[in-house]
């Protein structure tokens, strides 16, 4: 039997702190028995709730701090003042330490992504971190990354993504070479941005091993399913997905409205009612719950914020899923399998800069 | 009474050419009874369509041409072979001519806009034209450019776009100082591109006399109709678009499945068959058919290549509009009024590049 998976938990982050925190870590602890939990918080609020949870309570040890990073402060301040004494700075120092596998945190996205530079630093070969995302499709699911952690990049940034992303693509989707999209305005070769061009010259002409580019794909592409990796930088991505939420938020409020309009609609609902369910399960943002870090040394998973006790759980899931199928040695094989194509992009960002 | 609003068409644009841009015009032309038209295409193809329109006959000059761009030309090729000949160009350069107040094509867009700019040219003030897309919103409808005509851009090309949007706004809304939000990644001070920034520093410490400035919004703020203009540049604002068509078209492909997955459903969704098609009507794509180019020296509409007469109609009424509310001297005026903003814009983008 292999050995339990370690996590590390900021108990404090999150709209509701441990009161999610604590019931979603039961819910996933039912599912993977085999996971040890490292909690990092007020123990005052922690250890009552863990005493509800027998099963929990048994494979969790929990570390008192005062401090905790608040949802609405700046990422500078918040290193200001959590640095080494927070939950969030905390939970992130036990994978630096070895302490832990994996951190998963709800807290302040920014305050998150600031704290894990400079705690865990970014890996030898990569210069900036990214924030994988995961999107609900047509045909399943996909792998969209940056939505958030770097804005702009270079060549060489859109490579390490594209590689970054199959590698976790590979765990996630079980495949052996993930179909890779570069996001752009159009699938013609002359349009899109310098940056994105380079990079699309670089994946076509150098084979990568560990995947299998498609070229360009447009906004329409990724709730389609067109690829399982879609690469774009943190700017655009952070909009894409903000306006993809936006947009389903938008349509289930004309649904509701809509349903509840006259007596006919109504007494429809009623006979549809588990269609509608149905619908709502598979439009749960919680189903795609967690943000994976990449490109740092360790793995850091992000909760939103304000998700619940299942969406918790969710995250938990992927942060385990990450360690069990070993995403640090597969991004670091992968980089290492792609430095043909890595110098290539270098060269072709060199080119830019002269130009 | 005002004089009539003559309409140049590309008579051959889009994915059906004359098939729906004949049907579409009459249909505009019983609601607008006092436009006139000029129509470029293959009269072989036009003039007996038009025979069974003799309410639209009687008011359309058709003029003939052999030559008309295809869907999936790229622009230059379109230019070599169409200037001055195309049914595209002869439509255009009728507006530059003064034989009409504005030109609607369904035609490819990208050769619409490349010969829009080398026949129109860009009014003095601006430098790079924009595409305004009308994004339907929780609160009604919302005004987002540029959603792809021209990438990238300084501090200035972000004012222009807020002042030019806002000269739209006030037509389309009838708003006296419609609400402008700046696309980004988050509502801290400290995020997003520095040219987004500085534009920001600009809109907020100048205040501009026909809009009132909101500040940044997010991708989710669009649909939510936070503001009445979202202003981005073309390369986000494109992949914004396509991403929130791709999310409504996931959406309504899942509603579709669970209406039909059981005979429940099916008696649910009988009784509901109004209120369903009140909601397809709301999601209808045709109801904000028509992208207005913004920043050329005369009014171009573009209308979605695959749409049918109810949406060709749908863009040859917002074109009515536009002539008829005087938008080319609205953006002239605002322009005008907003050169102590303009000037800080442009001290901003020098220190940006000095930087």
């Amino acid at each position: 039997m292999s050995k339990p998976v370690r996590i590390s938990i900021d108990a404090m982050g999150g709209d509701h702190g441990p009161s999610v925190v604590i019931p979603g870590a039961a819910r996933a602890l039912a599912k993977l028995p085999d996971t040890r939990f490292l909690m990092f918080g007020d123990e005052a609020a922690i250890k009552p709730l863990l005493e509800s949870y027998p099963a929990l309570r048994d494979v969790t040890t929990v570390v008192h701090t005062d401090v905790w990073v608040k949802m609405d402060d700046k990422p500078s301040h918040a290193l200001r003042y959590g640095r080494r004494v927070s939950s969030m700075w905390m939970a992130l120092e036990a994978v630096k330490k070895g302490d832990a596998d994996v951190c998963v945190s709800a807290g302040n996205t920014g305050a998150l992504m600031a704290m894990a530079k400079f705690c865990l630093r970014t890996m030898a070969q990569i210069d900036r971190p990214a924030i994988a995302g995961i999107w609900p499709t047509l045909k399943g699911e996909a792998i969209v990354l940056d939505v958030g952690a770097s804005i702009g990049g270079d060549a060489q940034h859109y490579v390490d993504l594209a590689v970054m992303g199959s590698a976790m693509a590979g765990i996630v989707f079980g495949r052996e070479r993930p179909t890779v999209g570069l996001l752009n305005v159009g699938v013609e070769e002359i349009k899109g941005i310098e940056e994105v061009k380079a990079a699309h010259r670089v994946l076509r002409e150098t084979p990568l091993p560990g995947l299998s580019y498609h070229g360009f794909v447009e906004g329409d592409d990724i709730g389609q399913g067109t690829v399982d990796v879609v690469v774009t930088e943190g700017f655009t991505g952070n909009i894409a997905l903000k306006t993809a939420e936006g947009t389903a938020k938008q349509l289930a409020s004309y649904l509701r409205s809509a349903m509840s309009a006259t007596l006919m609609s109504r007494i429809g609902y009623l006979f549809a009612r588990k269609a509608f369910a149905a619908l709502k399960e598979k439009m749960d943002p919680r189903r795609a719950n967690g943000g994976v870090f990449l490109g740092l040394d360790g793995i850091v998973i992000k909760s939103h914020g304000g998700t619940d006790e299942v969406g918790f759980a969710g995250a938990i899931e992927i942060a385990y899923d990450m360690v069990r199928h070993e995403l640090m040695s597969r991004i670091r094989d992968s980089l290492l399998a792609s430095q043909e194509a890595r110098a290539a992009a270098v060269a072709a960002a060199q080119t830019e800069t002269d130009a």
